[in-house]
C-alpha cells in the first residue's frame, strides 16, 4: 500500500443517500476492515462511546455528519419543535465521551447553522448542515497538513520519535496530527523511525498506529508502553510526539492515558515532548489540567483484553481512566496549524491567538 | 481463600517418586490451576523458557529439584561419564533464560554437591542432591519471610504501594519478596493498598499478582502500566516495591521490563523506590547494569496478546526485551534478608557483605 492510500483513505463520510453516516469500524482493526452505515442517534452514540469512531478530530467530523443526517430524519414541520428535538439529539451525542473538546465544539458549530437558518425553508437548513459538515471535514484536512508540516520541521533525517495512541489518518482526515509528520517525511524521502507505544488498554498504538505506519511503509517498531524508558535510556529517542484531546489555557494537555508518563520519562532524559493538534483543541475557558474531566471507562477493558479471554479474576478491582493530563512544564511545545507554541504557554497563546484571549 | 492458603501454597515440589518435578503451570493462571509433572530435561527447559515456572527464586528451586531428578535418570555407572552428562544437562537448563542470576547460582550449588560426592556411592550422591534441593527450597522460605519483614518496616498503616510484575508466593516460596510485605501486613491487620501494574507483555501483574493478592484478601487495584504516572501524580502512591533478577555491584537492578520507567516516574515525584530480593541476586562479579544481559523475547508476545487473537499486523516490527535495568541512582534502597541497603550501594554492600567484596 502507498503512503497516499493510507493518508487519503476516507474513514468517515456522508452516505450516498445523505440519510446515513458511513464509518470504518476501528475496533475491528487490524483484523477486519468493515464500514458501518449508521442512521440512528443510538447507533451513532454507540459508535463514539465504543471507539468504533475515535480520535478527537474524527469524532468532530463524524458528529457533524451525524447531526446533518439526524436533522433530515426529524420530521417536525415547525422550527421550535424541530429545534427542541435537534438540541436533544445534539446533547445526547455530546454525552458519548467527555474529555475531547472537538465533539462539543463541532456540535456547537452545527447548532449555529441551525439557528442561522431558523427562518429559511427546511430544505435550505438541511442543505446548510450538510455543507457545514463537509466544510468541517475539509478544514480538518487542511489543518492536518499544516500540523504535519510544522511537526516535520522539528525533526531531522534519521531521527527516532516515540508516539502514543493513534493520531494518524484514522483519527483525523488525511495525514493526521501527531503522526502526520511521519507520513510527510516518507513522502519527502526522509527517514524517520517511529517507536509505537501499544497504548493499553485498547491498544490503539498496536491496532491502529502500527497498522497505518506499516501499511504506508514508514519504519516503525511496536513496543509495550512500559518499554518506553528502556529505548529512551539507550539514546534511541530524539523526540516524543503525541496528540491532544483538550488543551487548557496554561498549556496543560489532556491526551490518551499514558501520555503524561511518557512526558515525565522524556523530561528525565532531556528529550523534547511535543503535543500536536488543531487549535480547536485549546479550551480557553479551561484554566488548567485540573479542570479537564477525565473519562473513566469499563474495568473490563483491562481485564478481558480486547475481545480475548479473561486475563484477571472477575473480582479484581480496577482503575481505568481513558486519558491523563500532561503538565505543561513537561512540554517543549504545542504544534498547531498556526505554528508551534513554546513555553511560557499562556503568554505565547496570547500572542498567537489574541482573539481568543481577549474575549 | 485465606492469606495462608496463598502464601503457603506449594507451587514447586519433588514428585512423590523422586523421579519428577511437580510444578504449577503459571501461564494458565488465572483461568486454570494445573500442575505439570516433568521428567525430561527438555520439558524442564521449556517450562522455564515459556514461563510456566517463573520468578528468579522459584526458577532456582525448580532447577535444583530438576537436577536431582535428572541425575537419578542418568545411568552412567562411572563418575566421569555421569558428570559429563550431568554437566551437559545443567548447562542446557542454564541456557533457558539469561537475565536472572538465581538459576545459574543454584545450578552451581548443585554442581558443588556432585563434585563433593564424586568418590561416594551413587545412591549417596543422589540422596545428597535431593537434600540440597530441599535445603535450597527451605532457605528460600526463610529468606522470603525476612525480606517481607524488612519490607513491611518501610510502610505504615494506610500506605499505597505500587508494584510491578510478580514477586509473590508464586515467584518464590511462601510470602514472596516484593509482594511479601503486603501479605504480612494483612496477617498483622495493617491496611496497605496495592496498585498492581498489569505488566505487559505477559501480564504477570494482572494474571498472577492481582490474582494472589485478591485471593488473599489484600486490597489492590489493577492498572495498565501506562497508568502509573496518573496515580503517582494524584498523590496516591507512597512507595514503589519491585523484585530483582540480578543486582550489579554498584546497585543497578535488573528486573522485569517496565521497572526502570516506574522508578523514573517515582523519582520525579519524590516517591521512594525499593527493590526487594534475596542477596543471592547480587552478582558481585557484575560491575554495573550495562554488564547485565537483557533477554529479548518473541515479538509474538506483543502482537498476539497471550493466546488471544492477533492484535497487530504480522509484519509489524517489534522490540521485546523481557527485563530492564533500574539505575541505582533511582533507588532508595535494596531490601535483602540481611537488611535494607541504602545508597551509596557499593559502600553499603561492602559493609553488609564484607565476605563477598573481599573475594
Amino acid at each position: 500500500m502507498s503512503v497516499e492510500a493510507v493518508t487519503h483513505a476516507v474513514n468517515v463520510r456522508l452516505g450516498d443517500d445523505e440519510r446515513s453516516v458511513v464509518v470504518l469500524d476501528q475496533t475491528l482493526l487490524p483484523n477486519e476492515t468493515k464500514y458501518l452505515t449508521l442512521t440512528t442517534a443510538e447507533s451513532m452514540w454507540e459508535a463514539i462511546f465504543s471507539l468504533r469512531v475515535r480520535g478527537a478530530p474524527c469524532i468532530g467530523i463524524f458528529a457533524a455528519y451525524a447531526m446533518a443526517v439526524l436533522a433530515k430524519a426529524t420530521p417536525e414541520p415547525d422550527f421550535d419543535g424541530f429545534y427542541r428535538e435537534y438540541s436533544r439529539l445534539s446533547e445526547y451525542l455530546n454525552s458519548s465521551r467527555p474529555t475531547a473538546v472537538n465533539l462539543g465544539c463541532m456540535l456547537k458549530r452545527m447548532d449555529g447553522v441551525v439557528l442561522a437558518h431558523r427562518n429559511e425553508p427546511r430544505e435550505a437548513l438541511l442543505a446548510a448542515l450538510i455543507a457545514e459538515a463537509k466544510a468541517i471535514h475539509e478544514e480538518d484536512m487542511a489543518m492536518c497538513r499544516k500540523i504535519s508540516e510544522y511537526g516535520l520541521s522539528l525533526l531531522k533525517d534519521g531521527d527516532n520519535v516515540i508516539t502514543h495512541c493513534n493520531a494518524g489518518p484514522l483519527a483525523t482526515s488525511r495525514y493526521g496530527t501527531a503522526q502526520g509528520p511521519f507520513y510527510l517525511a516518507k513522502e519527502k524521502g526522509m527517514h524517520i523511525h517511529v517507536w509505537v507505544d501499544e497504548t493499553r488498554p485498547l491498544l490503539q498504538g498496536a491496532r491502529l498506529t502500527s497498522y497505518e505506519l506499516t501499511k504506508a511503509g514508514v519504519d516503525c517498531t511496536l513496543i509495550c508502553d512500559n518499554m518506553a524508558n528502556i529505548v529512551m535510556k539507550q539514546g534511541k529517542v530524539q523526540a516524543v510526539f503525541f496528540g491532544c484531546d483538550r488543551i487548557a489555557r496554561n498549556g496543560d494537555v489532556a491526551n490518551k492515558i499514558g501520555s503524561s508518563g511518557l512526558a515525565v520519562l522524556a523530561h528525565y532524559y532531556g528529550i523534547p515532548v511535543y503535543s500536536l493538534g488543531p487549535s480547536t483543541t485549546i479550551d480557553f475557558d479551561c484554566p488548567d489540567g485540573d479542570h479537564i474531566p477525565i473519562e473513566e471507562r469499563n474495568p473490563e477493558e483491562i481485564k478481558t483484553l480486547h475481545y480475548a479471554k479473561s486475563m484477571a479474576l472477575p473480582e479484581v478491582q480496577c482503575y481505568n481512566p481513558a486519558f491523563d493530563v500532561t503538565d505543561h512544564t513537561l512540554l517543549a511545545g504545542i504544534v498547531t496549524e498556526r505554528g508551534i507554541v513554546r513555553p511560557p504557554f499562556a503568554e505565547n497563546f496570547a500572542k498567537l491567538f489574541p482573539e481568543a484571549m481577549n474575549k
